[in-house]
């Protein structure tokens, strides 16, 4: 699609305050004249910040690493002003949130760009390098965070830093939380107290995966979550079943049961009359853009070690991830799980339960049909709701959309696919609903860059690429008037 | 029911060799003159011989106490010596048996006395008595042991000392095990290579427990078992419900819904079609006996720790118990099951399952038969055999049932009741399987004795009332001719 196409808007789409208008194309070719060259001459500087940073091990899951995420914040901060940027670090109840900020100026458009750089844990043995000591090797940039998600918050800092110091009329605000990889426990409390000082027109969020490497993708929705537990208790210990067998309710048995109730297990089909009564059903273009995405069964199996599906059609799996919803069973508590059998029918039992959720599934109103179709099945049953996280749906497109398709072809000389992503991201979701603008996720990892995986690394193309992608998108922003 | 009651042999049912003609009363009247005032002469040897016995921790299940099992069996033979039997110590592969004999003659008949001495762990603070020291408080023996089965042992022993000091005409063989609560995993072995020295006409194992105080039982039952797991794999890894839930397989909802297909778990009905066509329909007459019990209900719940049931209907209850198959879930292995919901879909589950068997249910039969109904509809889930046990059906009338209640109600002053085991005892099987005679389940511990608890004890009531029975059984016996 040419840069020239007419912006659309999708009316069903969530959008932010202000639509914005077409940008002009001549005041961004001018704007984005030397990119190549400064490209070019970042790369010692990158790799130097990169390195910096995958040198603090921030493991936000590990309390022992609380100091490095102290570290890493003001390390950050430091790495923001660098590149002419102010930065603060705002303390939560956990780790703290590093805002820098460009602000050109009152009125003028207002870009946030989400990144966190709280990293997961390492077992070295598991690693060739170094987990926290980036290894160079070319193009290639081993350690961990490197991809997730510090290089990527670094590529935006690098795009940044071209258009603060060429002067250009548009608000750059960074957000970068530390604690993305335990849930963003704090994130939302985070952004309530500094909203005033968060206004937006929209939010870049770099965290996320293309399904294929030749071909750029951005998710434009994500699956909401509900997890839940029910339990079933029918007395105050274990019995022996040769004593008790027979009149005795075995709680496992009825969890099996309700389970069975809910969902066909072969299928997934969800058995729950009314559940997807909400879901807003994916369109043939949508689905179109899910399978042009890159995505294949054969590599998505051997990426997650899965040995058979449910069904292996490409468009009918990409449909199941992106645009279905699920019922699923994490774990069954209760009874005997150590080697062998042993003939005890415990007192009770809880079923770990969830439901992915799409568009526009509650996530509040989904748990109460589910604890109604059981307890009314089963009186004695208690279901305890856990988390709940709605599905989120961004501009597919529209001029978000569009602006952000045109600077990833710009970038990487082809059109993104617009695909949705099967998980859920809570930053997304608190941004959207409390800034009131649409968030793009315009990720720059690859599939063979191992999120969460031992020798995981980043790359000097995507790093380039993304320098050029994030660049055209302040270009396009300084065309509007906000 | 008078003594005189005609005997009448139930068909259905196993039995010995030889068919035990009834006993001339006179003679056995004569036997008995003395053996009141030898119960009360006993008293003080039989709690020597319990304080000695008790004093010995032989907890099978705890290697720690291989050196106590060793005492225990040597102690055990000099008590036997000290009765005037002979006794050997015959090693397994485990722990040892103990055999006692009083040889009266070639031609005489044959009674195998089958108890264990080996005992339960025991908490120390959960104790009001150490428990490994006998603590008489009146009629009370409190220890370790001291009801099971140690008390019931030495109970049948001053029967036999009785027996064997005024040169009766029988042959008595006391066989103690001291692995039967770790499974008596070298019994069958133990009787393979001792079969030419344990022929025997009929066998008592006083290893049981009344279903009510003031009622006597008399067990002609037990339930069969066969264990098993199911397994269902469908990758090689844990995977992020978000990144693969929909088209991955669910193997934890797949067991679900395998569970769910072959019970009904609300009522309990088995659902495999062909799983209950070997039940041998119970009687209105066997029925009758185990409501005649004494069972009751609320003391069944109360006993357990069941605070509901499936039917509080008291002969459906026993019912149940004592003469229906059963589905059971006893854990299942695989997903997450730490605090919280963690999403994850495990790449296996194990669903660890067993059905309790009712004659003339055989456990292959029905392992093969749940094999085939699940793997018919589930391909590649993948079912183990664990473990397998016939259920037993010894004698309710004839002649050995009639001698053993004869031998209850002179003991105890009323007739027993003649119910089932919902449970299973391999060596019950083993010996009537093995030995090809009858075995009776005489036991004498109450339910208020705590098999298996804390201050756990025996009484001196059943004591006096298990030495008049046994030695009635053994009177009876000198009757016949082998």
């Amino acid at each position: 699609m040419p840069d020239s196409h007419p912006p659309q808007e999708d009316p069903t789409v969530s959008r932010g305050p202000a639509a914005l208008p077409h940008a002009a194309a001549p005041a961004r070719e001018e704007l984005l004249g030397g990119l190549g060259a400064y490209v070019d001459a970042s790369r010692p500087e990158f790799e130097r910040r990169l390195a910096e940073l995958v040198g603090i091990p921030g493991v936000s899951a590990d309390p022992a690493h609380a100091g490095d995420l102290a570290r890493t914040a003001e390390h950050a901060a430091t790495l923001l002003r660098d590149a002419g940027l102010s930065a603060r670090i705002v303390p939560t109840a956990g780790y703290p949130v590093v805002v820098g900020e460009h602000l050109a100026g009152t009125g003028l458009p207002t870009v946030t760009i989400y990144n966190h750089l709280d990293v997961q844990p390492a077992d070295p043995d598991e690693w060739h390098t170094e987990p926290f000591r980036l290894a160079i090797a070319g193009d290639r940039y081993a350690g961990r965070g490197s991809t997730d998600d510090k290089g990527p918050a670094l590529t935006a800092l690098q795009a940044a830093q071209f258009a603060v110091g060429r002067g250009w009329p548009v608000n750059i605000r960074f957000v970068w939380e530390t604690e993305e990889e335990i849930g963003s426990p704090n994130f939302e409390a985070f952004v309530r107290a500094e909203l005033p000082r968060l206004a937006t027109d929209v939010v870049l969020v770099s965290d996320s995966i293309w399904i294929a490497a030749d071909r750029p993708a951005i998710d434009y929705g994500l699956r909401g979550l509900v997890t839940f537990e029910v339990t079933v208790t029918t007395g105050r210990n274990d019995t022996h079943s040769g004593l008790t067998g027979g009149p005795a309710r075995n709680p496992l048995a009825e969890l099996a049961g309700i389970i069975a109730e809910c969902v066909d297990p072969v299928t997934g089909r969800v058995l729950i009359p009314g559940f997807a009564d909400a879901v807003a059903p994916v369109t043939d273009d949508e689905l179109d853009g899910f399978v042009a995405s890159g995505f294949d069964v054969d590599t998505f199996m051997a990426a997650h070690g899965l040995t058979s599906l449910r069904t292996t059609d490409t468009r009918e799996v990409v449909r199941r991830i992106m645009a279905e919803p699920t019922f699923e069973v994490h774990g069954l508590v209760g009874g005997y799980t150590g080697p062998g059998v042993k003939t005890v029918v415990p007192p009770r039992a809880t079923a770990k339960l969830s439901a992915r959720l799409v568009p526009h599934q509650d996530p509040h109103a989904v748990f109460a049909l589910v604890r109604d179709f059981i307890t009314a099945r089963h009186p004695d049953a208690v279901l305890e709701l856990e988390a709940a996280m709605p599905p989120y749906l961004g501009p597919r497109t529209g001029p978000y959309a569009e602006a952000a398709a045109d600077a990833v072809e710009y970038a990487f000389g082809r059109r993104p696919a617009f695909v949705r992503e099967g998980g859920s991201i809570g930053a997304v979701l608190t941004m959207n609903e409390h800034l009131g603008a649409p968030v793009i996720l315009t990720g720059l990892s690859l599939p063979s860059h191992g999120y969460h995986a031992p020798n995981e690394h980043y790359d000097w193309t995507q790093t380039a690429g993304g320098i050029r992608m994030f660049a055209h998108y302040l270009a396009h922003l300084t065309s509007l008037t906000a």
